[in-house]
């Protein structure tokens, strides 16, 4: 019976654990005979002597197998997407349904909103009616059906990685990409996911801000992904502005069926990063031998409206109601932010942007906060844009309005302005690798 | 408000706290506001990024403050002394005495043993009828007349310490020279001690094994006690055999009130350590202008008996009742354990003895065991002496006797011999300053 202080020692002291090692610790804090002290003093040695591919693999595989694990191999090869979070990343709500329209099976299981980053499910549930929460029978049968399930991640599944996560939170230990590593990729196994396409995000509005440690995290992905099993895919994209116009919970969601229904009116950041992801799928479900042709396909499916309506069919499957959700948002209190003065937008302060949602009620800042799925920003302007002085530059929606000044404040703040045009970005997809 | 998230990243990342960061975690983990878990991240961080001396006098001050402190002033200098522990280590038992009885004021606290060492308040709690809880007036009384208590920490004493020490114990944190530098001194401080004699122990049968180690902790000691305000003598000694011939409770007591009695037959190790360390004591008190001066004022009382009244009027005051003692242990099993062998005596793996003690009872495993004050050891023979074959080489006492034969075999082969006689070693005080 190994000693939990001696193996706390032992990484302490910078030596790498045995999978035995990191087995018992993961079984022992689940069955509750190591203590949150001891899981603490883990996952801090852990951040500060970092854990090596091998140690993560370990980890990742003990968390998977701490609660359910899903199988659908019976319904052929699983394919999924995760993004590291930004502001406006609406991108589940598209390449789901066009890579599910496009032939690929979809098991896609999403986590709420935290910080300043938004969460799948948290966009999901502002559709009056749609459930998260799916029978096995139900999600099996949809899945069938359609390619594609949305749902949240539920307290059977990797109760390991819930603890910890919570023990993250509370202990200054979040920044690690071992420990980042094994909690995304942990659920995506217990997932029964057999692929994996990767947004690692960086810049601005992302957890990672530097180039050197989005890369750092993607090549552990890669890594650990593999290690573990799944095939991968990685891209890192820029996380500088906002995506698309519209930032918050039920705002995105008509958004993302919007650029469905008219790919021609999508806008181009939304339209760049989804068919890139959605194509990646494709070509790791076996769909399209490269990139490009996956691409091609995504691109298919999307202008021919067959990955709208199987958008659609995906809320009615869970229970939504698309028009009961347009007429319950329709007299959401409003507020026009106008801009200060002429001039270039320059860019935007989008860290800044998704905390203010958050005073705005469209997010949380503790995992038991509730939120707001009508509150939200929608951006009249993109970076690059004129603006005239008193020009509308964002309209927020939200029901507790008595928050709308305060939180306009912060979002005009946010705003940069310049009197010249600001240089114009390359494409968002900064590095992929792994097709 | 801080953030204690936000304080356990800066020192994850390895910059210094300050103090108020510092006070704001320790008065957190007394009240409840800061979890255990977040404790244990504080201690692994600490101990894999070190604790600054400033940091350390920091830790120090809001552990002592973090319950009742004692204040002698009105009776004068407050002189105390401390081991890091060894193998019958009796030295306590000496000194105390011996430095009353030359004049100095010694309210001695004292914690009981764990693990391979032992603790001055077991030893004092052998005595029939003794009691290490002292109320304040009796505490006050008995130091003005008798200049001499000899207390354990009760749970009043640094609160913060006790949760600290045991979360330490727990998360494999216990080796780090800052954590214990503020474990030490912070008790020393809340006992109103005014100078501190330290007794850094290095070797086979000590915590530290190695000179560095010892020499770097014997440093911190010396920086952060006068940091906190104490005058601080520190020697380093040699911890490789057991001191003096007897190890346990009651045969250690014994050991000292013998060695008290006849000065000339006390074993030269006893010795010379406890003239050096209350010839210090004496020194820090004021008593004596060097520590040579201090050394002859401390045999002086010893040689006239003086040290060995006032150990029996000590007894007395605390409700001991020595005759009563000597009854009581008188028909407790023994075990002859006789020499395997013809040979010299090379040396003892003494940290095993220390252990095979724990066995026997005389020690704790953990802080809840309860001990037999009769459990102990009492060696025939030293490093260097001869044995012929069946002769003698200890006694060991127990009432669990049923325990002789597996502990005798363990202590049998702690006890190395060889065919030439081992080289001498020098005196056992390795370094000394402060003086």
């Amino acid at each position: 019976m190994p000693i939990p202080a001696e193996i706390l020692r032992k990484k302490r002291d910078g030596h790498a654990l045995t999978s035995e090692e990191i087995q018992f610790l993961v079984d022992g804090i689940v069955a509750g005979t190591i203590s949150h002290a001891q899981a603490a003093a883990f996952l801090m040695a852990s951040c500060i002597r970092g854990l090596r591919s091998d140690e993560t693999v370990a980890l990742t595989m003990a968390m998977a197998r701490s609660g359910v694990c899903y199988d659908w191999r019976e319904l052929g090869y699983a394919v999924d997407k995760h993004s590291t979070g930004g502001v406006g990343d609406k991108l589940s709500l598209l390449v789901a349904p066009i890579a599910a329209a496009a032939g690929a099976r979809v098991p896609m299981m999403s986590g709420r909103g935290l910080g300043h980053t938004g969460g799948t499910v948290d966009k999901l549930e502002s559709i009056v009616g749609f459930s998260t929460a799916l029978s096995n029978a139900h999600a099996r049968a949809q899945l069938e059906r359609l390619g594609v399930i949305m749902i949240a991640q539920s307290a059977e599944v990797a109760p390991a990685d819930r603890i910890l996560y919570s023990l993250r939170d509370e202990t200054g230990t979040v920044e690690s990409v071992g420990l980042i590593t094994a909690s995304i990729i942990s659920k995506k196994i217990a997932e029964g996911a057999n692929g994996l396409v990767l947004d690692v995000k960086v810049g601005r509005g992302a957890f990672m801000q530097q180039m050197e440690d989005a890369r750092a995290l993607a090549q552990m992905l890669v890594d650990v992904g593999r290690g573990a099993g799944l095939d991968v895919h990685v891209a890192v994209t820029d996380m500088n502005d906002p995506l698309g116009y519209a930032a918050g919970n039920w705002v995105e969601v008509l958004e993302a069926e919007r650029a469905l229904a008219e790919p021609s009116a999508c806008p181009s950041d939304i339209e760049e990063l989804t068919l890139h992801l959605s194509g990646a799928m494709l070509q790791l479900a076996g769909l399209a031998t490269t990139l490009d042709e996956g691409i091609a396909r995504a691109r298919a499916v999307w202008h021919c409206g067959a990955a709208w309506e199987r958008f659609h069919q995906l809320i009615a499957a869970q229970g939504g109601d698309w028009d009961g959700s347009r007429e319950r948002y329709q007299h959401v209190p409003t507020f026009v932010l106008r801009s200060p003065q002429n001039g270039y937008i320059a860019g935007f302060a989008t860290r800044t942007i998704g905390l203010a949602l958050v005073e705005l009620g469209a997010g949380r800042r503790r995992a038991t906060d509730s939120v707001d799925p009508a509150a939200g920003v929608v951006f009249h302007c993109k970076r690059g844009d004129w603006c005239e002085r008193g020009e509308p530059l964002a309209t927020l929606y939200a029901c507790a309005s008595d928050r709308f000044d305060f939180v306009a404040e912060q979002i005009r703040s946010a705003i940069e302005f310049s009197s010249e045009p600001p240089v114009p970005r390359g494409g968002l997809i900064l590095e992929s690798f792994g097709s």
